[in-house]
């Protein structure tokens, strides 16, 4: 819409149109007043419209899309009853910050780089909305590689990893439009599609897989109406790494049925000894993909809200009208702090290689000593990790008659051990419960005695349903 | 929509549902594998979907919502051939960042804030969606007054104002409602709006009134559509500061017809010696207000994305919907860097008086500079300035009949004199530029110099419709 259909409306609306908004007529009135040529209008030109609109009583509604903005992690929690033991200091594995604990300082260098930014005094302006041209260039040059090479104009950087899905899934979908999206998955997906009117399409992953994609169910949702694949790898809450092949595989679905990705690989690099975590750009030559990313996990500062959209097009599907959209998007509410934008060069640059190795030798330890711990546990089933940060236990219902569900149970591990796990309900997948594992070892050591405590005291060797399994 | 609507609407589309979903059939299936109980299903449950969906080409389009977010400031300005005179130095007065000439540094006080911050290594986690309630707490002392008092609760901390005001409209308007918008005024309102299916009618401000607002052209335009009255004092472009007397009858028309005040804030207190700003919250007793600031401006740092939304309710009219409404919404992208939200305290009880008066004593000069100057070069008429830091200068375009119209004057002007001022087509308002008043004293008067220039050359006594009005 351009200004002149504004005017039309309105004037069309039986409202009086103003001298001043026809160049011709304002000037030509210049011998008025200060020359500006307003014509007053009185009050008679309104009484119907007046009579028309006057309400009786103050009446103020939140709008649709408030009403649905829908938090399942907090519409869960906030039920929960967590009242804690009061004989048992509280062990929070709940929460997906790894710096709550402060065994996980971020390194003093990008500390450092804040400071700069700050004494340079250049980054206390308006930054483009897109960014900096040249911090937008250091990640660029941070995450290029042969098979996805990037430039400062495929990176636009936003107020943390939260916007950069959120401008990534506007400018793919319209109301009515569906989105596929993992499940067990993070629950913003959903809440920002649902808020602008997308369907949200649940493909699962496979717990016995080690929570690869259900391919065929995958392909199975697709339809006329999918405008956008999202694919979180490493995988929050999974803590799951897909293989290269299970990525090309993934790929080719996307591929046959013409459907964008959106890439969230905020853990990427965030990946055990023995593993790796390849782009999906690095393994695509015809899927366009949209990779969201941040400094949130692997630089340790997610209060810092530096994210980045990086646009992998592929023979020009996104194209233009993409990129452009893109950059429109941006300018709605500008993005990441000019401080933290200036500093951006010296912290993908300058952080120490031993910095993220200690990251990764505190999760291999922690998750190994969960998953060893909680393997040895009756009734809970613990799925091996291989990236990110989080640990998930199945846990067989069947075997705890005390407890209805995921929620139930974990509610009572609160109040019965001072150990709250996240119930997976929070991630549309029940019967599970979520580990963070950035917590101090030994503070994941005196959770999983806990657990197991918790769980002997509970387990019942006959299942629900009358059967003996251990007979 | 909870989950179960979500599952309902799946299998109803044909799509086989999945074991894992129901909980008492996972656990019952728990000796199979690693005791999750997963059915795989053979590929032959899909085929029929799969041809449906799939599509011959590659066709990725923007969004409605990205094809609508429009910024008219960018459209005219990118449109505009901005070649300077290479003999004369550009001097840009167009951009509304007081940051950019280096003569208006943010105070040491404040960068001090955000390294203490930064030292107290408290500050890089995730703060709460709407802030943490100490930097809340703070805003809220800061801005309570007895007619208006404010708690942390009433403060949603966002990521610089443009988001405050993007949480404000977001809460109050569905589309297909209608937002009244001062014209001239921000082009971001009306930005934000429209992406949002929102309807914008513009209220025309009175420049013979020094912009005070047409306050029967507004009331006409309301009607039972209409959900948020926006009012912008200090007003972004005019430079104009309503008196208490103005502001209590614009209460009295929201009053009248129950509409609730977005009120636009950000420039409050930079206001010219002898005038003063009450916030419109101060001045109702009926009509229930949003304020949305930050520290752009006033603290002389717009990059920093910190902005707030100040909830002054009246009678609970907004009520704990709204404030649940706005909790929600914050929680789609989070808001402010948590360094800043850190540092919020002390920059808002540190920074010394003193510097708030070096700003405001430049914008006068400047403001002075520009008016006198101005007033004696032929066919432009400036409007004196009361605050925020803008000047308006009308152009009467009869006398220079060498332009078509505003854009086109100052498209030129760069051309010929490398002086550039934004044209009010940019605000929905033509025939005038806007001049920014934060540059240094001597660039101030060497760009009038070079506007009267610029006028002396292309003024015609004659007026294009052949009256010698110097007859």
């Amino acid at each position: 819409m351009d200004n002149k259909s504004y005017l039309v409306k309105m004037n069309g609306n039986g409202v009086c149109g103003k001298s001043t908004l026809n160049g011709k007529s304002l000037s030509g009135n210049a011998v008025n007043g200060n020359g500006l040529g307003h014509v007053t209008t009185n009050g008679s030109s309104y009484p119907a419209k007046v009579a028309k609109s006057r309400r009786l009583k103050w009446e103020v509604k939140p709008s649709e899309m408030a009403n649905n903005t829908l938090n399942p992690i907090r519409s869960i929690v906030d039920e929960m009853k967590l009242t804690p033991n009061p004989d048992k200091p509280m062990i929070a594995l709940s929460i997906g910050d790894p710096t709550v604990f402060g065994n996980l300082p971020t390194d003093d260098s990008v500390l450092q780089a804040m400071k700069d930014a700050i004494d340079s005094h250049k980054y206390n302006g308006y930054a483009p909305s897109v960014g900096y041209v040249k911090s937008r260039e250091a990640v660029a040059n941070f995450y290029s590689c042969p098979e996805a090479p990037l430039e400062a104009e495929d990176v636009i950087l936003t107020s943390g990893c939260s916007h950069a899905i959120d401008l990534a899934i506007s400018v793919l979908c319209n109301p009515g439009d569906n989105i596929l999206v993992p499940r067990p998955g993070f629950s913003l997906y959903k809440t920002l599609a649902v808020s602008m009117g997308i369907k949200v399409k649940f493909y699962d992953l496979l717990p016995e897989k080690e929570w690869e994609v259900d391919l065929q169910h995958m392909e199975s949702l697709i339809d006329e109406s999918t405008s956008c694949l999202i694919v979180t790898n490493p995988s929050n809450p999974c803590g799951s790494v897909f293989s290269k092949d299970h990525l090309q595989k993934i790929l080719k679905v996307a591929s046959r049925h013409r459907v964008p990705i959106l890439a969230d690989e905020i853990y990427s690099d965030m990946v055990l000894p023995g593993c790796s975590s390849p782009s999906m750009a690095s393994l695509s030559s015809d899927v366009p993909i949209m990779s969201c990313g941040g400094l949130a996990k692997r630089w340790l500062v997610p209060g810092w809200r530096m994210g980045w959209v990086l646009i992998h097009d592929r023979n020009n599907v996104f194209g233009s009208a993409i990129r452009q959209g893109l950059v429109k998007l941006s300018q709605r509410i500008l993005g990441a702090c000019s401080l933290v934008q200036g500093a951006l060069e010296g912290i993908l640059n300058n952080t120490p290689q031993s910095f993220y190795s200690n990251t990764i030798s505190l999760l291999k330890t922690n998750s190994e000593i969960c998953f060893n711990e909680l393997s040895s546990v009756p009734g809970l089933n613990p799925v091996r990790t291989s990236g990110a940060m989080y640990l998930m236990v199945g846990i067989d219902l069947d075997h705890f008659p005390g407890f209805e569900n995921d929620v139930d149970f974990t509610e009572r591990m609160v109040t019965e051990q001072s150990v709250f796990c996240l119930p997976t309900s929070a991630f549309e997948f029940p019967n599970f419960f979520r580990v963070v594992l950035t917590v101090p070892e030994q503070m994941m050591v005196e959770a999983c005695v806990r657990i197991r405590q918790f769980c002997l005291c509970h387990y019942q060797h006959h299942s629900r349903h009358g059967n003996q399994l251990d007979q």
